[in-house]
Parts: structure tokens; C-alpha cells; sequence
């Protein structure tokens, strides 16, 4: 995934079946552009509640600062899809994610993109360290970028 | 399901699990009541799908008239459920389904609600038959309201 | 609004302008049938914001425990719509709220439905009642059901 | 805008109000982000309608091939925001865009990014001129990068 370079599946370290909703799809018959962010914010915030985030009582959250994707080739509801993640940068307060959108148990590739995520104190909003549980989640997901 | 009977699993002939996602759970941390119909266009347009439903070809499509959701035990992100799929009434132009939506592989009820189609011309939107194939994927769902 | 009567624009109290959104139109090109209960939620929790629910901090909040919705004509992004509320029970812990879904500054009736708040502790999530700001301000939109 | 720099609003040529929605909203009390990128959409196509683009019906299409989102500072429901527009690059089958989300009727930056737009053949897909009104839609928002 160095430079432009399409993301191939063994890129990834971990990976979420993602199902397609009937409202997924827009006026054009694909999955809308809006809607592969939801998939990235899916698969990371799964792995941060596995390393232990809370998100409704919890004091450190993350928020994105960042994202971006790029649209490779269009899903469509009803059809499954493969989202694969890996971390290319784990800071002491920042995360930065690239996720792929594959379809289901196949190479081809949909869409592929980076999420940046800053921890903050949920009451402060100031950037606060990783929760060690998180960290350790995220570590083993770490990738050359 | 007679009157306000709350469902039970047996009550629906077939089952689609649902991954909830991120942005389902509202400010509350659980998953926002609106999100359950889209759980309900879900189910029941890949049934109709697998019938043969073409939703950006086919001259017959299903719109929807009248919707409604009684909801009992809140669920949140990251869960999955189980949607539970039957028809209560098979008419030449309409079609209302029951669905259930409960806790993956427990009997735990979330929400329970209905759903109408009215079968309609797509260019015409005037009311049109059932197609053949729709109708024999409905059938087998159908049970005494 | 009797049985089943459609209501008009003098029936509603109180009026929010729409906006629909390209995300809004499904593959049939109109907005979907589960956005409209966003519409809901959007001018419901307007005026209880407005009565001083605060959804972040705030002790008592409202949970949606029964919806439902009749679609009457298509309406389609990019096009603002009205949407009318008032209120048919104001119970102590409890209101039942209907919402009228009309295209902007017209007559033409698109959709409407009803939506029922059980107002309840934050920690508990037991019934609790309806605080004197939210009371005030819903009870000028009371209307015979 | 040159490199990192915000963008003011008068980086921008048209502006389209927006209003949040109680979905909009995340766990975390503030517009999730992937909502932003709907709002790109709607201020995006908006212009589009405005220069002829039939979605259901035209020839041509635009489908999104990559975008990206800084995050600045939360929004949040309920609160109106002003999505501003512009257009970096003006092709003859692809359009770049660049949209900057401020609060109403203020300089505050909440949030600004990109999405570009490849124009297609509606039924084969491949790459399209932009029809004329589109372009001369666009070509009015045209500024520098």
C-alpha cells in the first residue's frame, strides 16, 4: 500500500463481514459514498470495545479527525462484504487506521481508506494517552504503512 | 401475535442476523428506534430479492404505505440480532409482513412491527400484480395474523 | 384526525422546515419510507430541546417505545418539506405525539404517524416524570387526537 | 486553502444551509462524522440538479470516486450549519470539489474537505463529458486550490 498503490487483502490484519442494508444503496442502485465510512467507523470501534472502550460511560473516547477513501468498484445491497483493518500509526493520544472493503471471501476490492482517530478526555475534550486494553487491541494490528 | 400478544421466535418462518453498526446507536448508547425500520427494509427486500426483485430494472416494484414498531428492550452496537420474517396478508397487489427482531440466537424480543407493500408499476406507479416469483417466495412466510 | 382521516396542515401546532438529503432517496428515487422517522425524531426532539431536555447531561430523557407511519405521496431530495407536530396524550410520564409530513408551504400531504415518549431516568431507565420545562412546552401543541 | 491552511468562508462561492437531525448525532453527543460527508453530497448535487442532472432518468451520472473530511470542531444537534462550495478543478469527465461546513451564519469552522466526481454513461458506466449545464453550473464555482 506504499503510495497509490490498491490495497490487497493480506495487507490487513483483521477483518469484519459487513452486511449490506436495503438502505445502503442510492438512487443509483450501489452503496452510496457516505455509507463505506460507516463500515470503517464499524470495524475500528469494534476493535476498541474489544481492548476495552466504553462508549457510553468510558473516559477516554476517540474522536476522528480525519478521513478519506477511495471508491474502487460499487457494492450493492443485497450482497456481504469483507472489511479489513489495519493500524499504520499508534501514537501515545492518536490512531491512524487504513481500512479495505472487499467483497465477501473474494480479492476484489471496493474501496480502500485511512481514519484518524485522537483520544481525548470525554469530559476535557484535551488529547489524553491511550487506554493500555486499547492499545494492546490495536498494537497487533500494526502495519508498515 | 393475536392483539398486543408480544411475538415469539416461532412466530417467523425465516431469520436474517443483522450486524448492527456505530452509527445505529444514538446519543442514548443504544440503537435508535428509527434504525429498526431499516432492519425491517432489510430482511424483507432480500427475500423479495431472492425472488426475483430487481430493484433497479424490474418493471414491478414494492412501495412501501404503512409502517409501525412497538418498541420493548434496547439494543446497542456492537450486537447482532436476529430479524425474524413473516406475512400475515398475501393480496394480488399488497403485501403485509411481520417482523421480529430479538437477540441474536436468544428469545430476548428488542422491537416487533409491520410492514405493507403495495406492488406498483414502476413507470405508472399504478398498483400491479405480484410477480410469480415474489409471490411463491412470500407464500412459504405466510402464517395467521 | 379521526380513525382514519387525513390530517391537514390546521391540525399541527407547530411547524419545523425539512430539508431532504441526497442520502435520503433510495434506489426508487424517493425518500425512503425509515427516513421519515427521522423527520420525527428531528421535530420531536426540537421542541423538547427547546423545554430544556438536554440529551448529553440531562437526567430525565425520552425513549421511543411505539411508532408508526402512513406514506401517502412520494416526496424526493432535493425538495423541503413541513413537518407538523402536535400532541394527542400528555401523560405524566408519558406523551403521544403526531407529525404530519407536508411538502413546504403546501397542502399536499406526504406522510404521517404517530410516536410515543416514555420519559424515564437516565441511570435507571425506570419511568420517571416529565420535567416542568418539556411539560410547558408540549402542552401547547395538545390537541384532541 | 493552499496546502494545510483552513478555508474562510469566502474561499467558497455558494453556500447551502443545512440542518442537523437528531440521528445525526452519535454516542458521543456530536454529529458523527460520516454524516459530513452527506451534507458534501447534498450542497454537491443540489448544484447539479440546478444545472440539469436527472437522477432517475439522465444519461449521465456522477459517481464518487474519492473524497476526504478534516474534522475542525463538533457540531451538534440541534443547530444549523452553512455548507460552502467550490470547484478546484473543472475536467472534461471529472469534477473536484471542496466544501467547508461552518456554523450558521458564523466564521467557525467545523469541518471542510474534498470529493471528486467522475461523470459516467449511465447504463455502461464509462467515463461521460459533463453535460453543458452541469458544466456551466460548476464552471461559476471554479476557483483556485
Amino acid at each position: 500500500m506504499r503510495g497509490d498503490a490498491r490495497p490487497a487483502r493480506a495487507d490487513y490484519g483483521r477483518y469484519l463481514r459487513i452486511q449490506t442494508r436495503w438502505a445502503d444503496n442510492d438512487v443509483y442502485g450501489h452503496v452510496n459514498n457516505v455509507v463505506y465510512y460507516s463500515y470503517f467507523d464499524t470495524v475500528i470501534n469494534r476493535v476498541l470495545v474489544g481492548g476495552g472502550l466504553d462508549p457510553i460511560e468510558g473516559s477516554v473516547i476517540g474522536l476522528c479527525v480525519e478521513s478519506g477513501c477511495q471508491f474502487v468498484a460499487p457494492a450493492r445491497y443485497p450482497e456481504e462484504l469483507d472489511a479489513g483493518l489495519r493500524v499504520t500509526k499508534l501514537g501515545r493520544t492518536s490512531v491512524r487506521y487504513e481500512v479495505g472493503i472487499f467483497r465477501a471471501d473474494e480479492d476484489a476490492l471496493c474501496a480502500y481508506g485511512h481514519f484518524v482517530h485522537v483520544f481525548v478526555d470525554r469530559a476535557t475534550r484535551r488529547p489524553a494517552p491511550l487506554p493500555e486494553g486499547i492499545r494492546a487491541a490495536l498494537a497487533g494490528l500494526l502495519r508498515e504503512g
